[in-house]
């Protein structure tokens, strides 16, 4: 599958010498330096993978990132050695959006359709309590835009009880497939099998009150409006 | 954010002091030893994050896995050094569902409900051919059942080109949380704040055929029957 694959290309073995049909593959599955590919996959979502190397093994934790465009904010806990220390260890921040599966004529050419991106770098604790806070902001309005100024701000102790980290997005990778498999124009086409995309969506759902909220209060409306609309 | 904060603390810190309303809190957001919770985290998704070390620094690609309920099957390129070699470098393969954006009272008590799995191991190339082809038929099966008795099989030069490795489910880590914010029962809920959640769905969506392909071809049942249904 050439999600997978693909992947492993990537800057950890030689480049495979390409022909013309590796190269129309390629072009599916595309590295991109364009900026503007990278902010659009940072403003799709709001979760990523960070990958951290603890005692010599790798660990990939889920957690939820802020971006403004410069900067990548996530937490890292107060008791987290590797990550609080900071200023030490590198990590790798993946970005995956799964857009669809790729339905071949072989199964070696099956694949998915993705963007993602990897931004690699030592990050920075975020210690000025200034900085904390609008980073802190940054974080919570990417995922929950209009939160900032609805819900309790933080307080001291809270921001004491946070550890943020900032992530330069200097060193990225952007890797994006888009349409239809590869083997429509090859051998496999006189087959006669179907072949196509089967898309993946994701979508908001409609909003679940708090069992022990009052029942005359009304969720705002910037939350209400996120109901059912897409990521 | 919990989301991000409580991963860190998995091993890799000190255990925080428990009160009751940490107690309740852990309970929301609960590691767990249950087999079948591990089972079923992996058997909800196809794509994971496998995060190694190459040079010392580490790595998180996502990638498309299958599991036969003992063993996780991946690709790895044979490009990659890191991972052909095998035998040597432990990975992390992380499986993540975010289910839902957790909307509290306070900035800080918000989070995201999720369904999340760990696995920790060294992987093991699969070389024999016969174990090779079952396991490439594990992995496509697992994302796109019902493919395999219908797409073109690998034929032996596709097979020595596709690298699969395995990994036992031995050793894993999984935690979960559901439900509504923490802070009900806290002073904030004097507030008079809307709280609850805002569920995340993803769903398939409809049949895409390649363009190239002829009008008459049909799409096999397998495949048709999968639209509009969810992940």
């Amino acid at each position: 599958m050439i999600f997978g694959s693909d992947w492993w290309e990537v800057g950890v073995g030689p480049v495979l010498p390409e022909n013309e049909r590796t190269r129309h593959r390629r072009l599916r599955a595309q590295g991109s330096r364009e900026r503007s590919d990278l902010d659009a996959i940072l403003a799709a979502g709001f979760v990523c993978h960070v990958g951290v190397v603890v005692d010599g093994t790798p660990l990939v934790v889920p957690t939820v990132y802020g971006c403004d465009g410069e900067t990548l904010y996530f937490h890292g806990s107060v008791a987290s050695r590797s990550l609080v220390a900071g200023g030490q260890d590198e990590v790798c921040v993946t970005v995956t959006h799964v857009d669809g599966l790729v339905l071949a004529r072989s199964l070696f050419e099956h694949g998915v359709n993705y963007r993602s991106a990897m931004i690699f770098g030592v990050p920075r604790p975020v210690t000025e309590p200034e900085e904390k806070l609008e980073g802190l902001r940054v974080l919570s309005e990417h995922s929950v835009p209009g939160q900032w100024d609805y819900a309790r701000l933080p307080n001291k102790k809270e921001l004491a009880a946070t550890a943020l980290l900032a992530l330069s997005l200097e060193e990225a990778s952007v890797k994006i497939r888009v349409g239809p498999p590869d083997d429509g124009d090859g051998p496999d086409a006189a087959l006669g099998l179907w072949a196509g995309v089967l898309p993946l969506r994701t979508t908001w759902g409609e909003l679940e009150p708090d069992p022990v909220l009052p029942e005359d209060v009304e969720a705002p409306d910037h939350l209400a409006r996120r109901q059912n609309t897409p990521l």
